[in-house]
């Protein structure tokens, strides 16, 4: 199996071709390594019908999504796949179709990983890492008062597209067509992590990280380990046409979109006199970010509505604004 | 839960305290990484009554042995866990403490961690990066003709462990004492892997892996990768006191010691000219190794018996000799 369907994605020469007991690379000098692992569970974290390359896909991009928020290049990574007993060999082809293309599109090659069986759900856990020249990884600390904060692409889309994909009949209300449907289950379903950001992050952020778990939690994480607060303009949030739809049709949605997971988009904070030349560097990669507000001193998170008065988010996990 | 139980593991100024997306380390100058993924699953490689603390030993120590044999020393490691429901803060102390444990044992901090919850059994996946000088990476293949076959420790122990485990009146026919069977099953429990050998290993093997699967199996994966053959003289195979008992009260046993897995003893190829250099450096940091026989031109490995007839094995998977 490993032979048949890893092997071929195993371009390095020092993966050995998944022959060996382990791999190896000669890191680039100068540079700094940068770790990280995250798993993914059927059933917890991905639809057990989704296509079985979007499962794949998506185990990888929520590692490099963290790579591209740390400035780091993507180097390889390692795979754990534990497999169900269902789990036959047209689901590992076209599994292994989708690792295929992530790890060229992303030029991040498999240098190792372990199969097992499980009686539980399928969990895919990688190990990424990558590089950075030495001491410039992108911290959640670093964030400084009057730095500006910026967040790269749309925010909410995946956390309406999981709703949508939960409970179809929810997009009635929100007089979605079906292309707006489509495209926020889609974001959902694969992340589109932003790795053509990470030189510019590098470069200009004071600090970093993407938003995986909502980005009013994310954010306020970022702030807490700076030591400082922010004051978020909730009108300046980019959203997508998709998700101001449903923002007009249903404000209540509001809260889901800016407190919901899975947007592996990039938050990071640049100082005032940096702020055009971080713009200028995300426009010549392609990647839109907008300014959502400005770090302040003390500590919490403000996210202001229309009316300049702060909002109040329900949901528990952000009883801490 | 992490900051509780984890954080004090990752000691590293780099893991930042497991506080931020990921972590970094500079690699040491001139030297290559060497990486390895191995996952162990409740039911599959341990008991669900195991003591936490040796699952997370044996986690770790799978992936230790594999550097060991390639000759690497530890830098570090990423961990996933996925918990079972049933598993609570009592199990996650002990857990912990295993890791610490091995961490500070073996040099080889955590560097960061997923934890997920699953309807399945306890998972673990560690991701270990060591580091060689550059190039060093002792492999499978390269073993050459006329090059001595040492092997470390002593062989089958934990697969007799795992059968006394397994069915406890095994051993009435064994006539063992209480130590001799507590040291057979601690050997399944908790592997003891190698890495004081590693240096001796790199410094003078043309060849090595790791014997987790089964001396037999994986010599001969080793002599594939190699493109030779080889002739083992199975009484200088070493064996413990226990083993040698077993085998004396029920020479049948002998295919199981040979044949079956989890010894984490190394196995290795040395060129005829630093066979004697080889064995003092063993002796130097305390490992036992032995001298079991010779690589050979062509294909396949002989395990030689007392009658200097070649040994049929019975299990299917060595139907390759």
């Amino acid at each position: 199996m490993i032979q048949r369907f890893f092997a071929p994605l195993a371009s390095h020469p020092g993966a050995l071709g998944l022959g060996d007991d382990a791999a190896f690379i000669t890191p680039p000098a100068g540079h700094d390594l940068v770790l990280k692992t995250d798993a993914i569970v059927g059933g917890v974290h991905f639809f057990a019908d989704d296509a079985p390359h979007t499962v794949a896909s998506k185990a990888l991009r929520v590692n490099l999504s963290d790579l591209a928020a740390k400035g780091a290049k993507p180097l390889g990574f390692l795979m754990s796949l534990a497999l169900a007993r269902e789990i036959d060999e047209t689901w590992l082809a076209d599994f292994a179709e989708g690792l295929r293309g992530d790890a060229v599109l992303y030029a991040c090659p498999l240098f190792g990983g372990d199969t097992v069986r499980t009686p539980g759900p399928i969990m895919v856990s990688v190990a990424m890492f990558g590089s950075v020249p030495e001491g410039a990884m992108v911290r959640r600390a670093g964030a400084r008062v009057g730095d500006r904060v910026f967040v790269s692409g749309s925010i909410g889309d995946a956390a309406l597209g999981l709703a949508l994909r939960r409970k179809q009949d929810v997009g009635k209300d929100w007089k979605l067509n079906d292309a707006q449907r489509q495209q926020l289950i889609a974001r959902y379903l694969l992340p589109q992590p932003r790795n053509a950001l990470a030189e510019a992050v590098r470069v200009h952020a004071s600090a970093a990280m993407d938003v995986s778990d909502g980005l009013a939690g994310d954010f306020a994480k970022l702030c807490r380990a700076s030591k400082v607060g922010a004051t978020i303009t909730a009108a300046k949030v980019p959203h997508s046409q998709a998700a101001l739809a449903v923002l007009a049709a249903d404000p209540a949605m509001r809260e889901i979109a800016l407190s919901g997971g899975d947007d592996y988009e990039i938050v990071c904070c640049v100082a005032p006199a940096k702020a055009d030349a971080f713009r200028a560097a995300a426009k010549a990669v392609n990647v839109a970010v907008a300014e959502i507000g400005e770090i302040a001193a003390g500590e919490g998170v403000r996210f202001l509505g229309e009316d300049g008065a702060p909002l109040a988010f329900k949901h528990a996990s952000f009883s801490h604004f």
